[in-house]
C-alpha cells in the first residue's frame, strides 16, 4: 500500500441471511430491519435494490442520520433522536448487543434482527445479491432480475473492476494524507472512468441490456460525484457534468424508479462535509452544485435497453420513505 | 459584518508611487522591483499590466514561491531562496525595511526600492492604474490605454461593483467560518457573475471596445476559479466552465498575450491548496481540473471589439519571466 493511502476497514459481522438454513439468519418476513443512511453509498446500494424488488413489505428501513460524532450513525432525524422500531439512539448499540466486545466500525447498511436489536449482519457486498436470490419469496410482483443467471460472470468481473478504483477510490483521493497516494489514486480514478464511459458509449447499461447489480453499484458513487467527491475528495480532473457519457448514463437511471428517488442530495452533502473534520475542519456544507440538471433529457432511450426487462418498474415510494424531490 | 464572516486586512504602506513629485517615491526607470507571486490573484494584475504597457525594462520583476510559512511570501524559488537582486529570504524583510514595527499582513504586490531595499507601496489597488497614468513616459511604442480618460467613471464603478461580490467574495466563502457567513458570501459571487454574465452577453470586453483595467480585474479571479475556488473555496454553483459567457470571455483573454502567458496554474494550485491549512490540513494539491480546453476556440471574435485599441499586442514575455505552457 502507498503510504499515506487510505484503507477499507473490513466488514466485521458479514454472516449471510439464507433462505435454505444453511446459516444461523433465516429468511424471514419481518423479521429484519435494515438500517441506511441517506448519504452513504454502500447503503444506498441496498436501498435500491431492496425498493425495486419490492422488499419493503419485508424488510422495514431505519434511517440514521447524515451527521454523526465519534459514536458514529446515529438516529437524528427521529423523534427523540431514536429509531422508532429498534428504541436505539446510536446504531452502535445493535453492534454490541450482537458482540458486547465489538470495536470495529459502526457501518451502514447493516441488517437488524427487531426482536433482539442485534446486527445479524453489515457485509455489504453480499447484501444486495442475497435480496436478488435468497429473498425471492418476498419478490414484488414484476420485480425485475437484477442478478441474471446468464450473466452473473460478468457482473461479478464487471463490478470487480471497478470496486478498488471508483467506489472506494473516490475515498482513496479524500482519504489520502501524502501526494503520492492522492495521485496514484486520481490516476486509478480516471483511468477507470474513461474505460467505463468507452464501454457505455454504444450500450445503455453495463451487462446485457437491463439494469443490473452491476449499474447499481457504480451508479451510487456517480450519483454522489459532483456533490461531494470532486470538490471534497478533490476528484476534480473534470465534474460528472463534463463526462457526457457517464453523465447522461447517471442522469438515464436517475430518472429511473428507484434511483432519483431515493438520492436525498441535501443529506449527502450534510455527511460528507459535516462529519470529515480532518478534510473540511470548518464544517461549512456548499450550496452548489446546482442538481436541476439531473432532469435534463439523456437521449439514453436511443440505445435500447429494456431497464426492468420483463419486469416493471416499482410503484412510488412508501410514506416515510420519501426524498425531498429536487425539481 | 455576518458572524464568521471574512475581512481582508487593509494595506499598510499604501503611498503612490508618481511623476509630478506629489509623493516620496518619484517614477524612476530601474528605481523599484514589483515583487508578486504567480498565484495571488492581486499580484497578478500588476504582472498584467506591467507586461501589456512594457514596463518591464523600467521596473524589474522579483517572483515570490507559492509557498509561505507563518513569515508569508519568501523567494524560495530562487537561487539559494533569495532574490537576486534585493538580496532578501522573504518578503517580510523589505517592509520592515520599511517599518521596523511592521506587524501588519507582507503582501503582493510590492514596489521595493532597489537601493534601500524598502517597501514604496503595497496598494494594489492604486499600483495598476499609477502604472498607465504615472508612469507613461516608460510605456513601450503601442502600449494599449488601458484607463482610457473617456471611460475611467463607467471603469470605476465596474471594477466597484464586483470587488466585494468577486475578488473578494471567493475569500469570503472560502474563508467563512459559519454556513451563514458562507452563504451569504455565496449568494452575492453568484449573482454577480449572472449579472457580468449578461453583460458580457454580447459586448467583447466590459467597458468600451477594448481592454481594460476592469477586463484584468475580472479575469485574475476568473482564471483561477475552476482551480482552486470552486473547490477549495466551496464556490460551486457551477465551474467556470460551465458558465459560457464567462467561460468563452475568459479564454479569449487568456488566449490574448499578457494573459495566459502570466498565468501559472501549478502555483495558484500550489499555493491555495499548500497555505489554507485550515481548509486543506493536508495539504493534498489537487491534479484537476484539466487546463487544456482554456485553448479551445471561444469565438468572442465576432463580436468585435479592438483588444488593444490603437495599440499592439506586446512581444514575447522575457527571459525568466515564462511560465510553464499548458498546451
Amino acid at each position: 500500500m502507498t503510504e499515506g493511502g487510505f484503507e477499507r476497514e473490513p466488514v466485521a459481522l458479514d454472516a449471510r441471511i439464507t433462505s435454505d438454513g444453511s446459516t444461523a439468519w433465516p429468511v424471514e418476513a419481518g423479521r429484519y430491519r435494515l438500517v441506511v443512511a441517506r448519504a452513504c453509498p454502500w447503503a444506498h446500494r441496498s436501498v435500491i435494490v431492496r425498493r425495486l424488488l419490492g422488499l419493503d413489505p419485508a424488510i422495514s428501513m431505519g434511517i440514521a442520520g447524515p451527521l454523526h460524532d465519534e459514536r458514529s450513525w446515529r438516529f437524528h432525524l427521529d423523534p427523540d433522536c431514536k429509531d422508532p422500531v429498534l428504541g436505539i439512539e446510536y446504531l452502535g448499540e445493535a453492534y454490541r448487543a450482537a458482540d458486547p466486545d465489538f470495536d470495529a466500525g459502526v457501518t451502514v447498511p447493516a441488517m437488524v434482527e427487531v426482536s433482539s436489536g442485534k446486527v445479524a449482519t453489515n457485509g455489504f457486498q453480499q447484501l444486495t445479491l442475497d435480496f436478488s436470490t435468497q429473498w425471492t419469496a418476498h419478490h414484488r410482483p414484476g420485480a425485475p432480475d437484477l442478478y441474471p443467471q446468464a450473466h452473473r460472470d460478468e457482473i461479478d468481473e464487471v463490478i470487480a473492476s471497478f470496486y478498488e478504483d471508483v467506489n472506494n477510490g473516490v475515498y482513496k483521493c479524500g482519504f489520502a494524507s501524502t501526494q503520492e497516494a492522492y495521485e496514484k489514486a486520481y490516476g486509478e480514478l480516471f483511468g477507470r472512468l474513461d474505460a467505463l464511459s468507452e464501454r457505455l458509449a454504444d450500450r445503455r447499461y453495463l451487462v446485457g441490456d437491463t439494469i443490473t447489480e452491476a449499474d447499481i453499484r457504480l451508479w451510487v458513487t456517480l450519483v454522489r460525484f459532483d456533490a461531494a467527491y470532486h470538490g471534497h475528495f478533490k476528484c476534480n480532473r473534470q465534474k460528472l457534468a463534463e463526462m457526457p457519457v457517464l453523465w447522461a448514463y447517471a442522469r438515464d437511471l436517475f430518472q429511473t424508479p428507484g434511483f432519483g428517488d431515493t438520492t436525498d442530495f441535501v443529506q449527502i452533502k450534510q455527511h460528507y462535509y459535516g462529519v470529515h473534520h480532518t478534510i473540511n475542519p470548518s464544517g461549512v456544507v456548499p450550496l452548489g452544485p446546482d442538481v436541476r440538471p439531473w432532469l435534463d433529457p439523456h437521449g439514453r432511450e436511443a440505445l435500447g435497453g429494456r431497464p426492468f426487462g420483463d419486469g416493471t418498474p416499482p410503484g412510488e415510494p412508501v410514506e416515510g420513505e420519501r426524498v425531498p424531490s429536487i425539481s
